[in-house]
């Protein structure tokens, strides 16, 4: 006696989830199976949606729906700023903040050995090509202040100032270990101010 | 500036999983984008395989391909004795403990009324029309062991009595507030043989 096969490979379907084990696989099937069957339904499609209509901006690197994104593609933005960071939240956290007019790098991920996560998985050759355009004077690092973050911005500077550009770290305005998602914009524009030459 | 539509829809389709906020959607939404790709494809299709293929067994209500489970559908299984339980992992563990060769039905739910959870969430009616078909005399009730577990057990076992069917409740074999998916198949086969009449 086990599960229906289509219910067996939801629950495995479902563990590709990060932090999702084998018990929150098999509570999640039940509930959506139960409860949720439209929710079931939209997750799906919006699974195939964004699996078919998004790709990484071929400047920043963020997702986006066509091949420059619309930040990229936009002319009135300052061109000789570029600001470094870890994900697309953090960008559109700096722009919430209204504090920066140029244009942005998103790594999509950290340096973080423990993690496995080197060089590659920071898309570093991607920002070297990308900063290096003869257009962009300063690459304003903007990664968090948490260890991978700090290991990720000097990793960056060291790369970037060998290549003789100048590089600028944001201010440590924001609590130690604090992530960029979570400050509130004022404390945000404050430390993009008072960014220091790296 | 704001995420593309197609993301914004992914992380809010993923809020429907049971236990995960805007932030974890996020985080969930990225790494499949990110780094499963094909996880995510495979997640889209098992939730239109699980949607399109499983339906409730028309006799003991769980999930099934076919109207008739497997279960139901054998006719070597002792049609006079009936055992209910929550949740389809509770039946694959009597199971696998082997005591037990009649047939179950599965409640798909409890009675919590802190949780908004009924008898029609628990699905009596349809229970009380299986436990009467004729050939039942005896109704196991094999629900967990916690406060709501006793107390849908004590609301099934009234409305079975007064039908004047016998019921019985599987022994407190198990630690207090356990429940049947994690104990070991002796001390379940042990509460089983166990049962005292209700
Ligand atoms: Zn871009
Ligand atoms: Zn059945």
């Amino acid at each position: 006696m086990k599960n229906p096969p289509s219910l067996d490979h939801l629950i495995a379907a479902l563990k590709v989830l990060p932090g999702v084990g084998p018990k929150s696989a098999q509570r999640m099937a039940f509930h959506l199976l139960q409860r949720e069957q439209a929710g079931a339904e939209k997750l799906a499609r919006a699974l195939d949606r964004a699996l078919s209509s998004l790709v990484h901006c071929e400047r920043c690197n963020t997702f986006s729906e066509t091949p420059l994104c619309n930040l990229c593609a936009d002319s009135e933005r300052n061109q000789s700023q570029l600001c470094v960071v870890e994900m697309p939240a953090d960008l559109l956290m700096l722009e919430q903040a209204r504090c920066f007019d140029g244009l942005y790098f998103v790594l999509m991920g950290r340096i973080s050995p423990l993690e496995g996560l080197g060089p590659r998985e920071a898309n570093l050759d991607k920002l070297l090509l990308r900063a290096q355009d003869g257009v962009v004077e300063e690459v304003i690092l903007a990664t968090n202040f948490t260890a991978e973050g700090e290991v990720t911005a000097h990793m960056i500077g060291e790369l970037l100032k060998q290549r003789g550009l100048k590089v600028s770290r944001i201010a440590r305005g924001m609590p130690v270990g604090g992530e960029l998602e979570h400050v509130d914009p004022g404390t945000l524009a404050q430390a993009l101010y008072e960014r220091r030459q790296a």
